[in-house]
C-alpha cells in the first residue's frame, strides 16, 4: 500500500454516514473532509454525527466548493440524493474541482435512457477534467444488474436472465422500512410512491444495464410496483405492521426484445418475506445459477460497496463509467 | 457495436478449439487467423480443424510473427501452455507487435510469487507497447479468485474464504479425464503428477490472487494433492474407473498469515464427486456465501471466459493485467 486515498463525503444521511463510517476505519483511505447542506449537520464534528467516542477532527462543512478547493481530495464519497437532476451541479462541481466521484445516486448507476442529457453532460465535464464517475450501490449497482452481468461471462450465450431479490425488511433498519413503505395504509402507500416518498429507485437503470451488459437491445422496458398487504399484525425492532397494512413492496422489471420479456428483475422488500436471498438465472448456453444465500446483506452492502469502489475509480479511465467499466469492486482494507 | 474486433488464435489445442469455435459464433469479433505449432494443422482450415461444416477461409499459420505482423489483430487469442516460461516469447512477441493478449497461460492469471522476472518483462515490453496482457480462464481466473473478491466488495472486513469447487469429472470430456488422472494406478498417478502431464495448474495463482484481492499480506502458500481412488467401477462416456483405480484429485490450497490459514481453496475434480458446486464462503462482516448451482459449467467456461473477456483487454491500460485490473468479463455477442 502506498499513501492513503483522500477522500471527501458528500452527504451524511444514513448511507452517507455508514459510508463515512467506513471509510474511518480503512488504513488505505484517510477521510479528509465531510460535506452536508443541513443547517443542522454543518459545523459539528463527524466523530459527533457518527456518534463516536472520540471526535475525528473532521467538521462538516456546507459550502461544497470551498471545500472541495481547499482539500484537493482524490475522492469525493457523494450520497445526497437518488436522483440524477438533483445532483448534477454536484458532480460537475467535482469535474471542475478534478476530483473523481463515487456516488450513490441511484439514477447514476446507468442514465442513458432516463437522462441522456445529463449523462452527456456529465460525462463530457469528467472527460474534459480527466476524472471518472461512477454510479454504484447494492441495488442498483451490484445485486440485480452487476452480478447478472458477471455470471454471463462463462457462458456462450444468454437468452433470457432473472434476478430475484427477496430481502426481510423485518431484519432491516428505519429508512429501509419506511422506503418500502412498511405500516402505511394502502391509499398512504400509493400517495407516497407518487410522490417519491417510499419505493425503489433504480430498477429502470438495472434493467438497462443488464441490457448493455448482456447485449439485449431492448426496445422498452417496463416496470411495475405493488404494495404488499399484512396478513397477520407483524412485529419488527423499529415498528409494527398491522393486519391489513402495507409489509413492504413488491416491483417487477422487465427488458423487452420484440415484446418477449428477456430480462426480468423481481425485488420483493416485505416485513416477513420469505427465504431472503439473491438470485441469478440465466437461461443460456449453458445455463447458470448463481445464489447469496439469505442475500446481499443490504444494510451494509451499499455503504461497503460504495467504499469498496474508491480505488477503483482512480485507476478508472476519465468520464462517466458504470460499474461494468471499471475493475471490479473488491474488499480494501 | 463498432467495427468487429479483429482476433487471431494461437494455439489450437482443446481450449483453443472450443474459444476459436466460439469466436467465430460472434458478430462482435472477426477472427481473421490462426497460428500453431503442430505441423500436423499447419496449412490446414480451421473449419476442417473444427469438423464445420464449411471452410472459413482462416488457414493455420506456423510462423507467429509473420501472421501478427501481416495480420494486425486487435487482441491475440493465447491458449498454446498453462506455464509462463513457455510461452514468454509469445508474449513478447505480442507486444513487439502492438497486439493486445488474452491468455489461457494459468500460470499468467497472477504470476508475481513463481515467476516475479517474467511478469516483470511481460509488463514492461507491454506498457512500452501500450498493450494489455491478460491471463484469465474459469480457474485460475474466475471460480476460485476472481468470484472471491467480487463477493467481498459487500463486505466491512473479512477474517477467512474459503473456496470449493466440485467437478464431477464423468460429465466432462476426456482432456479433463486425463488431467486428474482418471483411470491411472496410484503410482502411475504420482509419476504423472510430478511430471506436470497430470495435476491442476493454477492452484498458487490463485491462492495468491485472492490474497491480493482481498489484501491479505500471505507470508506463505501451501499445496497439497492427492488422489481420489474409486471405491467401485465407475463408467463414464469416455472411459471406465475401475475400483481401486484413480478417479480424480483433490487439491487444497492455503494462504496464510502469521501460521493461520486465512484462505482455503479446496477443488475436487473426479469421476463421482458429489454435489457438484462452487461456493464461496467469506468470513466476514458480513459473513457472505455465495454459490453457483451445479458448478461453473467448466468444459464451456474457459472458452467462454476467455472470449468474453477480449472486448475488455482493449478498453485495459497497458501492462501485465490481473483479471482484478481490467473491467469485469461479461457475455460479448
Amino acid at each position: 500500500m502506498t499513501t492513503a486515498l483522500r477522500v471527501v463525503s458528500f452527504g451524511l444521511g444514513p448511507i452517507g454516514l455508514a459510508a463515512a463510517r467506513l471509510a474511518l476505519q480503512k488504513k488505505s483511505i484517510q477521510l479528509v473532509g465531510a460535506i452536508d447542506i443541513d443547517p443542522g449537520k454543518i459545523g459539528r464534528d463527524l466523530g459527533d454525527l457518527l456518534e463516536l467516542d472520540d471526535r475525528t477532527g473532521i467538521v462538516v462543512e456546507g459550502d461544497a466548493e470551498a471545500a472541495l478547493r481547499r482539500l484537493q481530495p482524490d475522492v469525493l464519497l457523494h450520497c445526497t440524493s437518488s436522483l440524477l437532476p438533483a445532483v448534477l451541479d454536484q458532480l460537475l462541481l467535482a469535474a471542475r474541482c478534478g476530483v473523481d466521484v463515487v456516488s450513490a445516486t441511484e439514477e447514476l448507476s446507468w442514465p442513458a435512457p432516463q437522462h441522456a442529457e445529463l449523462a452527456a453532460s456529465i460525462d463530457a465535464a469528467a472527460r474534459a477534467a480527466g476524472t471518472t464517475v461512477l454510479g454504484t450501490g447494492a441495488n442498483p449497482g451490484y445485486a440485480m444488474d452487476f452480478m447478472a452481468a458477471i455470471a454471463s461471462a462463462v457462458t456462450f450465450d444468454v437468452q433470457a436472465v432473472k434476478c430475484v431479490r427477496v430481502v426481510d425488511a423485518a431484519t432491516r433498519r428505519l429508512p429501509l422500512l419506511k422506503k418500502v413503505g412498511a405500516g402505511l395504509g394502502k391509499a398512504e402507500f400509493q400517495q407516497q410512491l407518487a410522490a417519491g416518498r417510499c419505493g425503489h429507485v433504480g430498477m429502470r437503470e438495472s434493467v438497462a444495464l443488464v441490457g448493455h451488459g448482456l447485449g439485449f437491445a431492448l426496445d422498452q422496458v417496463e416496470l411495475t410496483v405493488e404494495a404488499v398487504m399484512a396478513a397477520e399484525d407483524l412485529k419488527t425492532p423499529f415498528l409494527v405492521v398491522k393486519e391489513g397494512q402495507v409489509a413492504g413492496l413488491r416491483c417487477h422489471g422487465h427488458g423487452l426484445v420484440a415484446k418477449r420479456s428477456v430480462i426480468h428483475l423481481d425485488l420483493a422488500m416485505y416485513v416477513g418475506a420469505p427465504d431472503p436471498r439473491d438470485e441469478i438465472t440465466l437461461d443460456g448456453t449453458p445455463p447458470v445459477q448463481l445464489r447469496f444465500a439469505g442475500g446481499i446483506p443490504g444494510d451494509q452492502a451499499t455503504a461497503a460497496i460504495l467504499v469498496n469502489s474508491l480505488h477503483g475509480v482512480t485507476a478508472a479511465r476519465a468520464g462517466l463509467c458504470s460499474v461494468l467499466d471499471v475493475a471490479p469492486p473488491r474488499l480494501c482494507r
